[in-house]
């Protein structure tokens, strides 16, 4: 019997204030992207790297997202500082087939905001306020494995109203103690591609350690694995008829 | 110039437990039909009458469908005495064009179910707790006036997972003090006929007597109100080709 | 390593007017629903069998149901002879999880109208005309190894406006030479279970026996093929609150 | 009674190429824009304008677009140089409740791409063949008072796949002569805006002339006026939590 191939996955992260401030290295000595990278190791179904805003071109090279398959994006403060033909490159493979999964706050990425074409905008609050993540669509590949509900101790708040398109499939939605709801897990499709949103994850709290939130994230990369990826959008002329025209 | 045509506006309700229960009876002394039906007709837009599933045909008789622009329904314990042609006739009309808003509990009724091709299955719990209802697509019509959240201080709890198929619109997100949340308005269409659910309403509570409530139900007529409405589905043979066949 | 699980097939049909219809048997002697089944069993991954109208249960016995992953639907002139409640049993397995393809004539039969909640309606002639399915969404499931176009050489034509909520994809859009089109693949789910209706296969053709209409019909009930099933939907009382309530 | 308030289009077009071509002076003497302007300006609800890539800030000034309730486009040969702030511009109008109403070959320009996420591919032919358009979605506003189908005696033939995102309702289905088919006209929202796709208008034929693309056109202007618009996307910090954290 043939190997099954496994997936690529490239993490990319900012890595820029999360080095220097304490609050985040304690958590994540090593950065996000590293941890992120690190669960999905664990098992022999998904290969990953990682890549960040200081690498050449921003981590985004062409030979880069070309050998992968599913793409993680965590950024925070510096999205304005993605450039904007690397953003564009990004959405373009997207469109093309690559899976891309977008955590917490990259819903201000460029990439984000030009894929679903919104603000992304949204409320906010950091209080470290408990959430419970709720699964609306128990039947998408998304959820699997996942209980009806589950508690996530501390976490920055997002709130409703969520300016975005209505998605495909509205798989989780967080509850928060403060009196906030936000739909945290929404799945989408752009031509070729596969996109996942998912909200929780801010830099101080240790949610990617969380093992359900682990679960999702693997399951959010299977999902936007690619069905087709295409070499090239050519938009062809079709010269020849299939009917006779004028007859 | 030419007046505006009202609305007509049925609400039905089945109004049968409700009256012997004094824990209904003194918030809605003449049953919730006839409090939803005062305040539509408070404006000048809708005229509501009401109907009873102890009225001839259980209140679905062809003529009052024939003249009901709306039909918002409120069911709880006699689901399964609807008549299964009566519900028919309703799922018909709403095909064809007839709006329908249906409250609370109507999502196990059969039109919703058959409307929806549902289970309208979900979690629940009585114990009279706090909600705060978020509106999550705030261009919405049904949304318009409606401030990004507003609290009911005693409902009952509705709790995702819910089972219906991902709306057209997600309006309204419902967030409970025990810890769950509820897709609590959504926005659907069957061929010519608009649907709108909305959760709140449960008969020991004053809900419908809220401002808020009273105006997103009155959005909710005047967004499911026919745009066209056709008199039968005829399913067309379309004899004559537009085009030569064969040539 | 493992066996992988078989996917275990019902196909249904009428098979009452066709069996007397020489211009139908002439096409299939034993059946629409043998010369599908026929073509499922050929590979490895499906295992299918057949079911009739003049079965015990019409052929729709809860042990059937209980052991069909994807149930393929085929009807014509006799939808109205099924009986209600063997038709809801099939919608509450397909809520619960089971797959289901509807192909051709069956976008009439009781179990497609409850789960779409839709008429049904359309536009049709019977020409033997050609048709052409294109391929919209070339990165679904279903479409995997489908050209972007294909042709039929007659076929009975099935004309928009076809009175179907939005799909969650459209899949395939078919062109006739008499001048119509119809969105002849749409992709849907209801609660746990997946639903692919795909348009050609009237019972005088031999549709079936084109080798990209059983691929697409092959991918379809790979596509559907249950991801979750449950037992029942039980709506369940959460009578203890995750959080405190009036703390 | 009070003045019911005119909605306020400006039609864009590129009009660079077009001057030159006689082949397209011929039929537009002034440009498209111009035609589409005057057949807008026929009723009393809409008062609409131009403005062109040659003017100032490309015809995208602020405050052309802030005194703009619906912006049209056509483009065609150069897409690619509007300039990315103005084309940003637009989408963040359009995010923030601005109508448009993207024609024929504007499916490559920035704003479409930007605010739909998609390469806008498709295959396309210039062979001055024969279109019918088909209303797929009867009880659209967009659909009101246009036929089941009608009939453009030439235009340039754009086929299916087409790259878009599945919309929010697919409102009319265009079959081509020469055998191909294709979504026409396709209804999306982002954030607080509407926007609409139509295709056809070539530049070469006389299909704005066409009463009933005119009336499409008139009822999309329509459909995609906003319902709200807002000044900014603030993406509101909710410091003050509406239920206690941590009690």
């Amino acid at each position: 019997m043939t190997e099954k191939k496994q997936i690529r996955v490239t993490v990319w992260n900012e890595y820029l204030d999360e080095q220097k401030a304490p609050v985040v290295s304690a958590v994540y000595p090593e950065g996000l992207h590293k941890a992120i990278a690190d669960f999905l190791n664990q098992g022999s179904e998904i290969s990953a790297r990682t890549s960040i805003i200081t690498d050449p071109e921003q981590g985004l090279t062409e030979d880069i997202l070309a050998n992968t398959d599913v793409l993680i994006w965590w950024g925070h403060c510096h999205h304005d500082d993605v450039q904007d033909h690397l953003a564009k490159r990004v959405v373009e493979h997207v469109q093309r087939g690559m899976g891309i999964v977008f955590l917490h706050s990259a819903h201000l990425s460029k990439p984000f905001k030009n894929l679903l074409g919104t603000s992304g905008c949204l409320g906010w609050r950091e209080a470290g306020e408990k959430t419970r993540i709720w699964t609306a669509s128990p039947n998408h590949p998304v959820a699997q494995g996942i209980p009806s509900q589950f508690l996530i101790e501390q976490e920055e708040m997002y709130s409703e109203p969520f300016g975005v398109p209505e998605p495909e499939t509205t798989v989780f939605i967080s509850w928060f103690e403060g009196g906030n709801v936000f739909r945290s897990g929404l799945a989408y499709q752009r031509d070729y591609g596969k996109i996942f949103y998912f909200q929780p994850g801010h830099e101080i709290y240790p949610t990617f350690f969380h093992p359900t939130v682990q679960k999702i994230i693997v399951n959010a990369v299977k999902w936007v694995n690619p069905v087709v990826r295409i070499k090239a959008h050519d938009c062809p002329c079709m010269e020849e008829a299939l009917e006779k025209i004028g007859g």
